[in-house]
């Protein structure tokens, strides 16, 4: 981690550290999510193959697993052979003493605060619960580090606990199942970060994923085989709970039902046939809520489900219906008018309502997309905020709203990782500001957040990819202070830990590499690599025009599919060039990086001959090798004090808008830094 | 694939080939197995995504299944957009059509021929069995290579069948376990080169990883909670199944029981407590064959593995009972004299006799490791052979000696991949090779072989890299007709099939990758890759001495976890050293990668400083670079016709040895070349 730390560190006097905002004392270690109180002092812990544990007097069967797997982690981090992976029994001297006063409950509101000291008598492990000793274990690995002495942990004393209890992260297993180990190796990555509400999409238009014992048709004729059998997520549920994860299930109505309808086409709301779905979109499918059969067959089927998922969440969906099939179905539209019910929304309130008695006789506090919210519903209902600019809608009104409605509610808007926005953009929401013209009282109805990945356009492959590192900065954001915001710190942090994510077994980095092998075609990848850090896939809705371009079956292993969503390289070039047009010197090897770009397309051409498949970027590359070129040209002129003449000019803008074309669903980062380089030289010249 | 492919076919011309033994018209398509019969045609058969299936008139299952899965390797491999993934229904005008008789049975002997073949009209495979269509599906996979105008197969009539009709992998779940998906892939990349035995090693000392619902204390006493249901075995061995592959399992008894004894310590032979071993090696705890419980309950624990196995086989070790707790054992002894047995082996050969009634009895034919062949044995068991020169034995005389006394019986000595010898290693040994002298009788009895690959030092990161690509190089070996052995040219197609191979999910490239980004700790890879392609791990039973350095606990995410056996960096580089040695021109930019190399240590130092788990390697890393300079030397001196005083050859060899020496478990694998470098020139000189 040295470079990457060091180069952390060095961030701190960086050129364009000039420009960014510094809200907080620069964070001094690469934690993520940065504890809320932290001293350095000088000295170093050093750790050997006679590390031992001290598990203090209060043992729970939490304490002894997570205690056990840190040792994993620790021995596969550090390469350091302890002869033992059990940690059993208490020992009398030790590296680190584990205090804690009880076990843990996986609620929210439980206590997972921590203090970990360490100095030259070692280090100290203190938390009430022992949900909060296993997230201070996970600051203990990052904090390990190593020098020409071996590996240590620097002299710190840590005082931590959550900002947000909810910090949460929906997993869409529907459009594209994710087999088990996928799901486990992101528990483990959820519990290096801090997040400890995992919740499921298991029903959507393509698929039912939840084995049903009482209905097996929802998995024999609403998938194409993949659903988790009880058991499985039994085994899942435990384990997550020993990491301090709740995991909630969704079953999504009345709307996205497709998978649900094709077993019971009876419980629509059109006398049709349903076909599974194999595209992305908001569907018509629905069940019909004047159906009393629908009510006892969504009674047993709820009972199945909350009889493997213990906790007290039930997520019924209900988003994005748009009753197209209430409104061509006459006894439907009869039934509203004897129940007086003037619109859809009521009629699916009223739906609502049916199946809130029905958890409530679970035991089961309803949870629901943010269009479940009407006067009528329970205030135990939980209220999930999504919707913002791209639905037409206000950001956060929803959340703020349900707050002042005395509901609970949590925040996805802002975090939809499927929609490709940067790390940066995810970051700088935050669920609750200070500056929120909100009450107290409405303050503490907002439990937190989550990460959402909706999965039309990720298969197991690719979605580790997708999912991270960004959502390690986005948990900051639920569990670090509010002023944590420094973007830059964040990126610098983020990609140590991105490295340190690795050992958890997450494919992030491994899964973009594999495809640009295959891609390569027995090419060096060295060419497609330079050009992958400059772009990012095409963001929101843009990529997947309409939801048909893709569809389930589709291959996702293009270039799109290596891409990620914060091109790190283009950053990088980005911030020098903002740094030459503030200062003009001493920016890196800005010129050199750009020389490099500039032959990049005729390495990446002779790929390209050889590999049908990158066919679609090579206007893409050619264009990344122009905008280099004149970058270099629009350097050199303002450094000669020449003047380029207008066609130039013009030239030059032509090319930059051409430069701004998606190439393999993809679109490059570096068009707007050039085009400000070339503005300003054109504000030099005037 | 273009480039390696295209540099498979430059290789034709290189220089080294010159010095290699030519057995065969060259192979012109980089397949593995390489087909019996190929005939290459000018024209290629282009691919779009209107590709269609038409699956002729017997449809089975299987058929079903497989081209299904073709469909899903084919999108991801070309990235074309097929809308459609099941091949339901026959279509009329097709690019690939299949043609079976029958449906096929996995079992030793079933016909596993296809023909395939490509012209202007299309793709057409025919088959008498769907396990041999599946065979043809990834020799067609094989085929599909890219150019400016798509993705295409080129013109072939090929003929194929197998030379071998048992071609296994035995993969050691005990002493590490393996998770499921980590077989699933594997058997996976088994299809991908149609090998077609899967055993699975299921008990040793370390583990008993079958669920016994007989006897759950084999499971809660015999492991640390990592086993099989059988549910997820029968899943498994449905989906071998389907890709033609049976899966046979092994208990090994009556010595590598520990396992089993830490939940029955009455069936030992020594009154004592068990534990589950954690090393490497031959222990003593041994099944005692005098009780008559022990025969009582194998017998229930056998049928219980055979209800979930449906293989004709049944695997059990038998192997390394060195039965010191028999000599030990008065009653044991007494037992002996009782029935006239003089030796531990004849003690044996009764336990084996008794368990051959037992599984008889079950209709299954046994099968052990070399040691259960005595004179008594049923001719029904099959004998696996497996000791060789690292045992003190002549490698296949047991083979040979089984096949003479009317033994079937497969090859395993020279395919251990555990013990880390080049693919060129195993590629050499030929299980049956036209000169041995043996009958015709004799050599129907040799049924094929075995891959080993035990388990000591792999866990699921790294056992990919340790299986493939040299697994693959073995299947050709089992598959292919003897004349197929060019070393050379296996490695020129290994290297292509070894990219096409992580298309099944195998981390075989990606796994090494992890690791020595990890080691790097933030630093560029470069140079811990450069070094990396001329080491190999320490070879046999050399890196882990008594098999106490490394336990089942130990990290595996070091050094020596990262190399692989076959170092292709020095395997080119020795190459192009030998080819300067014959014509001293044309040789590669032999020079340029020795200058790369002799500065490599300063960046690898450097790297270090800041990544203790690396000081191992320090030596090996200074010295490489410095026997690079040696060799450059050495050159410069022969290109000069000047003569090195006796001090620089003095002061050369000193080094050379230096550099043979081991350094992070890992062996530098260019000393010998350039010791052939230095000592021409001390030939010339002289």
């Amino acid at each position: 981690m040295k470079v990457l730390k060091n180069r952390y560190r060095q961030f701190l006097y960086s050129c364009f550290l000039s420009i960014a905002t510094i809200t907080l004392a620069q964070a001094e270690l690469p934690l993520m999510p940065y504890p809320r109180s932290i001293e350095v002092t000088d000295g170093k812990y050093y750790l050997d193959q006679s590390f031992q544990i001290n598990l203090g007097e209060v043992m729970t069967n939490r304490l002894n697993e997570e205690s056990s797997l840190f040792i994993k982690q620790l021995v596969e981090q550090t390469g350091l052979f302890l002869n033992y992976r059990q940690v059993n029994s208490a020992v009398d001297v030790a590296d680190l003493t584990i205090k804690v006063d009880r076990f843990g409950i996986v609620k929210m509101g439980e206590d997972e605060s921590y203090q970990l000291t360490v100095n030259e008598s070692g280090i100290a492990l203190n938390a009430t619960t022992d949900i909060g000793a296993s997230r201070g274990l996970m600051t203990l690995l990052q904090l390990i580090d190593g020098d020409e002495n071996g590996y240590y942990v620097p002299h710190v004393a840590i005082k931590d606990a959550p900002r947000f209890q909810w910090r949460g992260l929906m997993l869409d297993v529907a459009r594209h199942y994710l087999p088990l180990e996928t799901l486990y190796r992101n528990i483990d990555a959820m519990a290096a970060v801090k997040l400890n509400v995992l919740h499921l999409h298991l029903s959507d238009d393509q698929g039912f994923r939840f084995e049903s014992k009482l209905f097996p048709d929802l998995n024999i004729k609403g998938t194409d085989g993949n659903y988790y059998t009880q058991g499985e997520l039994k085994d899942l549920i435990a384990y997550a709970d020993q990491r301090g994860i709740m995991i909630i299930p969704e079953i999504d109505v009345p709307g996205h039902a497709t998978a649900i309808l094709t077993a019971f086409p009876e419980f629509g709301s059109k006398d049709t046939t349903y076909v599974l779905e194999r595209f992305a979109g908001i569907f018509d499918p629905t069940l019909d809520p004047t159906n009393e059969e629908v009510y006892a067959f969504l009674d047993k089927l709820f009972g199945e489900i909350i009889e493997v998922f213990p906790a007290p969440y039930f997520h019924i969906g209900g988003d994005e219906n748009l009753g197209k099939h209430w409104d061509q179905n006459a006894d439907i539209q009869a039934f509203m008018r004897s129940k007086g019910l003037e619109t859809n929304h009521e009629l699916q309130s009223y739906f609502n309502l049916r199946l809130q008695r029905i958890l409530n006789k679970y035991d089961r506090r309803m949870m629901g997309w943010e269009e479940i919210q009407t006067n009528e519903l329970e205030e135990s209902a939980v209220i999930h905020s999504w919707r913002g600019a791209w639905e037409g809608a206000e950001p956060r009104a929803s959340l703020y709203h349900a707050a002042s409605e005395g509901y609970e509610t949590i925040l996805s808007n802002g975090y939809y990782l499927d929609l490709i926005f940067t790390a940066e953009d995810s970051y700088r929401v935050d669920p609750a500001p200070s500056s929120a013209d909100i009450s107290d009282e409405e303050r503490s109805k907002i439990l937190g957040g989550e990460v959402c990945m909706w999965s039309e356009l990720v298969v197991p492959q690719t979605i580790d990819s997708r999912l991270w590192p960004r959502a390690a900065a986005i948990a900051e954001r639920f569990w670090s202070p509010e002023a944590i915001k420094d973007v830059d710190d964040m990126y610098a942090r983020m990609e140590v830990i991105s490295l340190w994510l690795e050992n958890f077994g997450l494919k992030h980095i491994s899964s973009p590499n594999r495809i640009l092998r295959k891609l390569a075609a027995g090419h060096d990848t060295a060419p497609l690599e330079r050009l992958l850090a400059l772009v990012e896939p095409m963001k929101g809705y843009t990529r997947n025009p309409g939801g048909t371009m893709y569809n389930t079956f589709s291959p996702y292993t293009k270039w799109a599919d290596a891409a990620t969503a914060d091109a790190l390289g283009a950053r990088r070039l980005n911030n020098q060039i903002e740094c030459y047009l503030n200062g003009k010197m001493g920016c890196g090897q800005i010129k050199d990086d750009l020389e490099e770009l500039a032959d990049n397309h005729g390495q990446v051409q002779l790929i390209i001959q050889d590999s049908p498949s990158l066919r679609e970027i090579e206007q893409l590359s050619a264009n990344t090798s122009k905008v280099a070129v004149l970058a270099i040209e629009a350097m050199n002129f303002m450094e000669t004090n020449a003047k380029p003449n207008p066609k130039w000019f013009a030239e030059a803008k032509e090319l930059l808008t051409a430069a701004s074309q998606q190439g393999g669903r993809t679109e490059l980062q570096i068009v707007t830094s050039i085009t400000n380089l070339v503005a300003a030289l054109e504000g030099e010249v005037k």
